[in-house]
Parts: structure tokens; C-alpha cells; sequence
């Protein structure tokens, strides 16, 4: 078994955590990961928050149905996506491309008018769902790295984006938090769900393969 | 730097390969990490169909604007979320829980009625798009899977869902396709993008600290 099948062996949604920090290193790994995640044409139509400060995560708290986690881990990484795309962010985006890469940015003219296609040719609503996809990849790439450091982890829909949004002053930033992951490490003795079996729908239900 | 970053780093959105086949084990490592793939509740709201039938991809193409890797590479992955989240698998999920943890249903009569609580208090479209984003956590996670195989992969957002859906025949089992990921080897020769410096925002854009 892979370094990776093993970690997501290893891996569960932690319902305790027993308050230890997680080192920086630990950290910056996770944060390098979901800095690699893959977006729809690498646009990256989010920005990760990484909370440590425990006053902002006692505020966010009761928004977060009062999970323990928040203050059992010692970090909280809130994924918020863009509430729209625009022009201008292409425009950033584009002009990043041609310095990284050191190309004339009228090479990228073509790729420039399929993302101004998006732009312009799809409603807000359209777009924000869009980005927040690409926020879920991140998620997936982020869980995924945490359970590679043996980090606990648990990834968390459950809570009201609008208030989390207000305490963190998303709206104005044009953002808007769509889903987020505590970070910490077990506490074996009050997790009930610690050394619980894991419950997965059986390979020939869950994938279909066409031979 | 960890095993997961390598491959992260290493790999990148394929734009041509070169038609050898994915062995088996590999595919089925990848198979194996969508299926660990985290998700709401456990839901697993979706089916993964692995298409290597080449007639079944040549088909397909026309709805992907023709894009090369459903054919070069040798197996198409295509994640298909629940159009609707009903009782009925709810009451199948829970049934499975207790069998696989071995413990009567009625303790988990809670967790139970949270889920009805979606299934019930939600409309369809938004368990829908709740449902396509946990398949997008799991995109996430085979992306990665299919990066630390070392098999090259080519995330596709870019097709005409309705049309593969038609094609496979997914409206009539209660799904409908959000995403895919072709895999197989990259070309060196023909994708320009082979050897091209990644591209990603800037971390202190990207990622804000709380501390």
C-alpha cells in the first residue's frame, strides 16, 4: 500500500481533538499542497484563511454549531471562494502567467478569451458555483495532506458561511466561505468515533468500470 | 519534501499523451483512494464510472470538444454526482453503517435524522450541487492518487454534460456528470505544456494567516 492509500487509511473525520499544536512545518506542507491543488484552467478562485489566533476561533465558534474542534485544534483553515469573476482578476491572473513563465502575453491571447468566455458569459451565481468547486478540489488536495503529516483533521460544511463571512470580513474582500477543516490531533479517550470502522459504499457500488 | 508534494509538483494538466496503457494496479490504486475519499456525512452522494473501452471514449470525445487525452490516455474517469439525495439512500446508507460497525440501527437514529433533515428540508437543486461537490472532493483526491502513481491525468471541466450523460445512459441511474479525469502518460514531444514552469498564485496572495 502507498505512502497516500495508507494516510487516508489513517485518516478520519475527528470529532475530538486533544488541544496540542500542530507544528508549522506541518503546517506550511498542508498550505504547499493546497497551494499546488489543481483549478479549471489554474485560475485559483479562492483564498485559504489559516486561523491560529484562538479568539478568532472562539468568535467563530457558536457560527460552527459550537464544534469542539475550533478550539480542540489548534489551527482552522477556511476555504472561501470568489463570489465572481471578473475581468480584472483574468487579467491579473494572465499577466502572472506571462511573468512566471516569461513568455510576450499576447501568447496567451487565446487562452486570455476563453477565460473572458466564462467571464462574461455566465451569471455570478454561475461563477461563484464554479469557484466554489475549485475551493472543493483544494478541500480534497488539503485533507489529503493532513492525513499524509498524520495530522487529524476534520472537514466541516456545517456551519452558517454568512456569519462566518461577517466575522471575517469576507464580503467586502468579494469572497465567501464555502467550506472549512479543523486541524489538530486525536484525543483517543473522548472520540467516540477514534478506532471506529470505516464505512465506505463497496467497491462495485461506487465504481462503475467500462472495459 | 513529503511524497505527496513531489508528485503534486510533478505533475500538471496533460494536454497530450502517448497512448500506453495505465496498468491495472495503478488504476486500481487511484480507484482505491477516490473510494477512502472523504465526504458530507459519509454520503459518497455519487458513482465513479472508469471508462477504458475505446469505442465508449471515442464516443465521448465529440462531447469533450474533441479533446486528445480521451483517447491517448487509456482510461476515463468520470465522477457523476446524485441529481437528488432521497430517503430511500439515506435509509440504505444507514443500514450499511450499522452492518459495517456492527452495531443496532437505532443508535444511529440521530445521525439519521440529520440527514433527513437535508434530504427533506433542502430542494433538489441544492442536494444536487451539495452532491457535486463532495464528487469534486473526491476529484481532488484521485488527481493526487493519480499523481503519486506517476501517472499523468488531465482534470476536464470542459464538456457538454447533458451529451455524455445521454451517452452513458446516467439520467435514468439518478446522476449526472461534473467532472472527469483522463489518465494515461504524457507525450513529451507533442505537449507544448510538458516541462512548462508551474503557475500558481503567489502564496502571500493565496494564503492569509491569522496568527
Amino acid at each position: 500500500m502507498n505512502h497516500l492509500l495508507e494516510a487516508l487509511n489513517w485518516r478520519y473525520a475527528t470529532k475530538r481533538m486533544n488541544g496540542k499544536k500542530v507544528p508549522q512545518e506541518k503546517i506550511d506542507n498542508i498550505l504547499e499542497a493546497v497551494s499546488l491543488s489543481p483549478s479549471s484552467m489554474g485560475l485559483q478562485p479562492y483564498t485559504i484563511l489559516v486561523i491560529e489566533n484562538e479568539e478568532t476561533r472562539r468568535k467563530l465558534q457558536p457560527a460552527a454549531f459550537n464544534q469542539p474542534q475550533l478550539i480542540e485544534g489548534s489551527h482552522l483553515i477556511i476555504f472561501a471562494s470568489w463570489t465572481d469573476v471578473t475581468e480584472d482578476q483574468v487579467n491579473v491572473y494572465i499577466r502572472h502567467i506571462a511573468d512566471v513563465r516569461k513568455v510576450p502575453i499576447e501568447t496567451l491571447d487565446g487562452f486570455k478569451a476563453s477565460l473572458m468566455g466564462i467571464v462574461n458569459g455566465r451569471s455570478t451565481q454561475s461563477k461563484a458555483e464554479w469557484a466554489a468547486r475549485q475551493a472543493y478540489i483544494a478541500f480534497g488536495t488539503a485533507i489529503a495532506a493532513a492525513a499524509v503529516e498524520h495530522v487529524d483533521a476534520t472537514p466541516m460544511e456545517g456551519f452558517n458561511p454568512a456569519a462566518v463571512d461577517e466575522i471575517l470580513g469576507l464580503k467586502e474582500k468579494g469572497l465567501t466561505s464555502v467550506t472549512m477543516l479543523a486541524v489538530g490531533f486525536r484525543d483517543e479517550a473522548t472520540d467516540v468515533l477514534s478506532g471506529a470502522k470505516k464505512v465506505r459504499r463497496s467497491k462495485d457500488k461506487l465504481i462503475l468500470e467500462l472495459v
